[in-house]
């Protein structure tokens, strides 16, 4: 029987936990793709490797996608999904024993680490562990050291592409996640909470009335990107009470 | 200037980042209310208080909340919550240094340590810092190999309390936390992935079609409310596609 252990990291070292600092320790591998020479991502999965148990860390090309936005988005999706665990597969078919793959952030939110475990896993005897790991709307809320929604109200989590349905849907408290670009349309007059790699060197913060703030989003937004050479980000929205 | 600092600890000492122990560690004490003489969240937390940096552990008796559900809700909330910056607000002015004040899960999901902080920051020279810990849904997600969504669709964060409007809004994906009680009446039909007292010795799991599992949720709830003295409870709903 092979363990295929999907661990959340967080941001990096800083949030690994015992927890997933025992499952790294139990693998025989850490398994990652790599996005060309100098991927910084995996730079810091390398780390986490090193400082935890230093285990080795094998890296595959991630296979090439279309980062326009195609008319046939889905089909796009599952066919990178299918090109990156074709990738994986060749990997555990040539090297055997556990494996560890390492999900940025929490793998329970928009992250596609455990599907590709699932599909890897039917190929025959292989049990699938997951270990919780801080996610960006977590870091998202302690840096602004503001609570994810209001008293006894709810928090709707979606995506950027996703977020005007949610609007006009009447929900008036968000986190945003898979931004492409920051756009905030018809919301001038919520409250915003911003972060841009949170937790890596680059990290931006910027918080106040969307009308007053939405220049410096989108320039905070190119400075997180300047600095690490990649940009992801998070966005808690809230409809002023009149 | 005198530091208050948020600290979410998870489900215990497993789930202390090392963001979190470095945190743990600056402080000159940690403060807690304790729920009568054998509080089992207690020890947890004082766990943590030695395993990570020896921190003494300062313990206040809980204000007493009316734990029926009264007529005006809010307002019994808000007694409850003076009362309680009172309480801190007292030992605070007895007992110089940096606090921490340890979350159960992370500061920002329905946790009011957050609240507290901000009430006592307002008397005067004092900075807060939050420190973000790993929440109960993503434990769930992880103990059931789930994400908690379907891919590139929104999940619905609210409490058992507004489960029924959620619904009625057409939510078809919820994350359902601090439940009085089970109650899926009218869900017959949908998904549910069920955890009680997730990371304790009680922890329950049960998944399945909710008309299948629901009298065996009832039972894992007080099977674990047996077994820990205390139950805390989340589940993911997902409406079936047809």
């Amino acid at each position: 029987m092979r363990r295929l252990v999907v661990i959340g990291i967080g941001m990096g070292p800083q949030h690994v936990t015992p927890e997933a600092a025992a499952a790294l320790s139990s693998v025989d591998y850490v398994l990652s793709f790599v996005k060309g020479a100098d991927d910084p991502l995996v730079a810091v999965r390398a780390q986490v490797c090193r400082r935890f148990g230093d285990v080795p860390l094998v890296v595959v090309p991630d296979p090439p996608r279309d980062r326009a936005d195609p008319a046939d988005y889905p089909a796009a999706v599952r066919d990178w999904h299918a090109a990156r665990v074709a990738a994986y597969r060749q990997v555990l078919t040539e090297r055997p024993g556990d494996v560890a793959l390492l999900a940025w952030g929490d793998p329970s939110l928009y992250d596609s680490t455990l599907r590709l475990v699932d599909a890897l896993a039917a190929d025959g005897d292989v049990t699938v562990e997951v270990v919780a790991g801080i996610s960006a709307p977590q870091l998202l809320a302690a840096r602004h050291r503001v609570v994810l929604h209001e008293v006894g109200q709810p928090v709707h989590v979606t995506t950027g592409r996703r977020l005007r349905e949610a609007v006009d849907a009447g929900q008036d408290n968000l986190v945003v996640m898979l931004n492409s670009t920051v756009r905030l349309d018809g919301l001038a007059d919520w409250q915003v909470w911003y972060g841009a790699n949170l937790g890596a060197p680059g990290e931006q913060l910027v918080a106040g009335r969307v009308s007053d703030v939405q220049a410096q989003l989108v320039a905070a937004r190119e400075r997180a990107r300047a600095a690490d050479g990649w940009v992801m980000d998070v966005l808690l929205l809230r409809r002023e009470r009149p």
